[in-house]
């Protein structure tokens, strides 16, 4: 049995984690920033160190390839751009147990029979582009970005070409695909257990939802003959919160945004606009809600339009047991588990069938700030599942 | 048994109302604006041909005299700035009413026993300034000024000086005052009665109120680990509505803007922003209210502020008999009202016991918009009512 060396998977972790550093404590590496090309630097470093051959590809996705004894592919990877602000877990964990886990490999003069291919993806976070963006272009699904979108990439010199050539040519040859990730919901931590075992990646729907009042003079307008949006707003996201607990235990509804007009103190809201999302593993769940949504109010006193929306997407049983199997035998606990938070796993796999994720505890289910922690017991628990969970899938026929 | 010439006061809210006219079809006659000043202008001739003594104060209100047997006062007024794309009726018809009154008894040679002033306050609306402003410089009420209202007059070269010389010296001397305006809750429209004979003007307490939660994930949150504080706001706001109308039919409470922190889709909000408004007759209801607010949520949970705070002003009963009675011998139906409004009245009321107020119906209850409308009829009532009013008042002691 492999294990990955935790002590240079620390210090490639602490090293990157400099990168982009801020005043407030915080890692800021937008993609295409200065931050960000010196992370790809930093990348290329280490995966030549691990014997990988490097390539960046034209939307700035960062590949390392370790050939193996035939063309069948492996993919492993995950992201190292930021969120504004973010930890030095989230997206870079991934990554650098990838390398770490070739590394360990490379050391030990050990070729697998699958070429292996690990990947760092541009823009997962979405803060300079769109997100995912990386990811889709390398398996072809980025062809209908918005207008916006193309705007921000012709301001870095970047044009729908590039989106097209960073399409992978052996989507074909890809057997699996396998990322690391902390879990973002506190779960694993609450449980304490040691390895996810993620069973799916939520869907997402994502709405704006107006309804409609009467503006009226908030003195003179006695109580009941009120026809105020902001009351018929406020027992809707009661309802919704009612709802989703009902309908799924792994369902979540969010109002994340309201606003009220005319918006004066004095003055009986006459609109109120809500944006509604909601995630669930079962598309016939969010058919439920969405549902009510839409009978809820009468038709000319509501309207209704979809800002996003995103399939469930089921991890692999080959996969699933690949990882489960090298969680048993490093004699790690685990569990199953989905994923509320999207990854570039969700976008792969609608073109890469067999997909895995592993999930290591992030301490009180805190991310996406300098607080984001995750032990570094935990680091090489996941890395060594990645490592073995390669090791699996790689003898699989 | 004196009447007003229906006509010539049509004629005058017509002309007025052509002052300050928008391409919207409203009115848009702010203080201190250029077409305020015209109106000024018009006012100063009108109230001449009703054989006024014009004289125009210190902070812009404008007020005509006609000498009476004794120096002993009564007041009318109302005002004739206006909110945004505004109708032609909301204080003006008091305006014009009281100067159409004098016109009236000076085309009859009548002198009153009490000295006639009428007023035009400057700046009820506050869309210049701050709300008031005229009719509370009249009876030295507008001492503690803020610093954003001393900055905007001072860029109309106002000053204290200002308010302080439209301190009326004759305070002393005001026996009664009366108002004549529009109804803008639509109660006497739904009734079809002639005259609203005003009992009070509400109290009115504006309060800013936050709630805090914990900003989360909105998709890796479950929903039983949330902490999400635009549920506890709507729970509050739904609280809240059902609150007022249980504790007084008259109180109404209205929650006129919200806002949310940090305010995206997919974070669940940590905080929640609600202006709350309760208007109520009486103090006891409002502290009831407010009792409840402060008690909802445990001490770290929220913040509490007073905005403004308006005490409930009972009209006097000497006013309301002399107004009722002017109806009854018109033949005119009525009912005692409260008004949910504040008007220049609250205010005089404050240093002037003696105070009535006259409602007249406005259409649906609709103001501060274009589609305000008073049938003639109902106008020539109001004046009517209120020239009978006076004679009444007269008459007194």
């Amino acid at each position: 049995m492999y294990k990955v060396n935790a002590k240079r998977l620390q210090d490639n972790l602490e090293l990157l984690g400099k990168i982009g550093r801020t005043a407030d404590g915080g890692i800021c590496r937008f993609t295409y920033s200065k931050e960000y090309f010196e992370s790809v630097e930093f990348l290329k470093r280490i995966m030549q160190d691990a014997g990988l051959e490097v390539f960046v590809d034209s939307i700035g996705n960062v590949i390392g390839t370790a050939k193996g004894k035939t063309d069948r592919i492996i993919l492993m990877g995950s992201h190292i751009d930021s969120v504004p602000n973010a930890g030095i877990f989230d997206g870079c964990l991934g990554v650098l147990s990838a390398i770490e886990a070739m590394h360990a490999l490379h050391e030990n003069g050990v070729q697998l029979d699958h070429t292996v291919k690990v990947a760092a993806w541009a823009e997962e976070e979405g803060n300079t582009v769109v997100g995912l963006l990386g990811s889709g272009a390398f398996v072809g699904k980025m062809n209908d970005l918005t207008e916006v979108a193309l705007k921000k990439m012709s301001s870095l010199g970047l044009g729908v070409e590039n989106v097209e050539a960073a399409k992978s040519k052996d989507l074909a040859k890809i057997d699996a695909y396998l990322e690391l990730h902390i879990e973002q919901g506190g779960i694993l931590d609450a449980d304490g257990v040691n390895i996810g075992v993620v069973n799916g990646i939520v869907g997402i729907r994502r709405f704006e939802f107006s309804v409609f009042g009467t503006k009226n003079h908030a003195g003179t307008t006695p109580m009941h003959l009120r026809d105020d949006a902001l009351i018929k707003a406020a027992n809707l996201i009661l309802e919704l919160d009612k709802l989703a607990r009902e309908v799924e235990p792994d369902m979540v509804c969010t109002i994340g945004w309201i606003r009220v007009e005319p918006g004066v103190a004095n003055v009986i809201p006459g609109k109120a606009v809500i944006s509604i999302e909601i995630r669930a593993m079962r598309e016939d769940s969010m058919d439920r809600v969405q549902e009510y949504i839409l009978q809820r109010f009468k038709k000319d006193e509501f309207s209704f339009k979809t800002l996003f929306r995103q399939v469930p997407v089921l991890m692999a049983q080959s996969c699933k047991q690949a990882i489960g199997r090298a969680a048993d035998e490093l004699g790690l606990s685990r569990m199953n588990i989905n994923s509320g938070a999207g990854h570039d796993t969700m976008i792969i796999a609608e073109e890469v069938g067999n997909c895995g994720m592993v999930f290591v505890p992030s301490v009180g289910g805190v991310s996406h700030c300098p607080e984001e922690l995750t032990h570094w017991s935990d680091v090489s628990n996941g890395a060594n599942v990645l490592l073995n969970s390669l090791l699996n899938l790689d003898q699989e026929k």
